[in-house]
């Protein structure tokens, strides 16, 4: 009987003459890893048929609005890890993470103090912060595409009851690099738990929450464009967030402050949260 | 930042307290090889979209019968890996492979020398065989299961044009062991290229086809079942069957004979081919 290293050896063989040589470098390295973790657990046949059923079992809940592999690789920590791998720098700039599924191409272009929240999303958060160079110049113009959930842990794209639009919005930076919005403050969601991801972290013995964010894409002409949140310090989750998004650099303290709050977004207008963040461009 | 090491030790650790211990090794060790791939090719997040497109076509290819999933696994060698971990041992037993997906769980009851076969299916082939110990005794009353594809390259289940259990069958040893039955020499044929696989196994630069081979399940009550091919030791493709299903054990020498041939299944009723295959059960 030929052993499982000879037979992953005749694999690699086999993938010795595959046109591309990126995709070559790719195919032969995840079958080195897939083959290695198979030896490794001496998987048994009826736990990859399993396995084969769950995968297809994600495959049928993707369509257009969800992408359930998305979810899974999220949850996997292999989106974190990639978004890691391709933008490793030592340069200075604010660290990145996950796009997430609900960022819009086409949010509502925004003035700077703009209200993008209604009064049941929240309590009243005063967001400001500016965009800087890595030798800590401000950038004007550049542009911070802001989006976020309700107090019910729900996206515009998610909730029939948001209009398109709301709770998120497209802002300039001023010549200082700064900008601010008018919005609510943060609190944890589940991700989806319905489909085979959500039994799977179910399963795994985890919770299915990501700890309290807000998303940011920030670019402007000559640098490197930026995706990234900023979590709440006073977050649940944090050491935990299902999707491993939390950096250190990315946790910021929200201040209870005593002022006037705009008349729409607030029932009791002399009382709101602020939280600053500064993203530093490469 | 934190360097992807670091990422994927935060990961596994909060994969300490699966609950299921078997689940625990199995996930924590996915995760590192996943891991340890993506960041020995530094994957870019948009080669990973890629892969997330691709793996979401494969679930959409995938339906009560055709699982483009199993397809994946095989031509990547995976099946045949697992099969191989899942079975290993070294007491003499006849050698498995992959099951493939057509085979059936109720295939016909024949007689041994009936004929399961049409003249247009291909050339005439005499199959015989014995069941054997792991010490050459015969085992009497064990089940042959066999099936194969037509000259076509095409199973009962994908044909139209065949009834249904044509090229399959169930027998019983008898006293000595042994089984036979009247088919036709099988012939290489492709697997299905028209799916996201298909497309990767050809920009991987490599070709869709099996050799030639009979599929057998053997099985006898105090054994363990036994999963395999016979392949015809003239077939091309043996050195590159594109699920790695050759083992050098299971290569048979097809010999021509002369000789008479059942009415039913031959217009040249005096020259066919015979191939002998013992199966030694452990």
């Amino acid at each position: 009987m030929i052993s499982p290293e000879e037979l992953t050896a005749n694999v690699l063989a086999s993938h010795e003459e595959v046109p591309d040589p990126r995709l070559r470098v790719i195919i032969r390295s995840l079958i080195t890893h897939l083959h290695a973790f198979a030896t490794e657990v001496v998987l048994t046949q009826d736990e990859w048929a399993a396995g084969i059923a769950f995968l297809t079992a994600v495959g049928h809940m993707t369509d257009d609005r969800r992408n359930e592999f998305i979810l899974l690789s999220d949850t996997l920590g292999l989106s974190m890890l990639v978004d890691l791998v391709d933008h490793y720098s030592d340069a200075g700039e604010t660290e990145s993470t996950v796009l997430g599924p609900f960022w819009v191409a086409d949010a509502p272009w925004r003035e700077n103090g703009a209200v993008i929240a209604r009064p049941e999303d929240g309590d009243p958060l005063h967001l400001t912060g500016r965009v800087l160079t890595t030798g800590g110049e401000p950038i004007a113009e550049a542009i911070v595409d802001v989006w976020q959930a309700s107090a019910k842990g729900l996206y515009d794209v998610q909730d029939p009851e948001q209009t398109p639009g709301n709770l998120r919005g497209r802002f300039r930076t001023g010549a200082d690099g700064g900008f601010d919005c008018w919005t609510v403050r943060p609190v944890p969601y589940p991700v989806p738990t319905d489909g085979p991801v959500g039994k799977m972290v179910a399963a795994l013995g985890r919770h299915p929450w990501r700890a309290a964010h807000i998303h940011f894409r920030v670019s402007a002409d000559g640098y490197q464009a930026l995706t990234t949140h900023l979590f709440d310090a006073e977050s649940e989750y944090l050491d935990s967030d299902v999707v491993f998004g939390v950096k250190e650099m990315l946790i910021r303290s929200i201040r209870r402050v005593e002022g006037v709050v705009p008349e729409e977004l607030a029932s009791k207008r002399f009382e709101y949260f602020e939280m600053s963040g500064d993203f530093i461009l490469a």
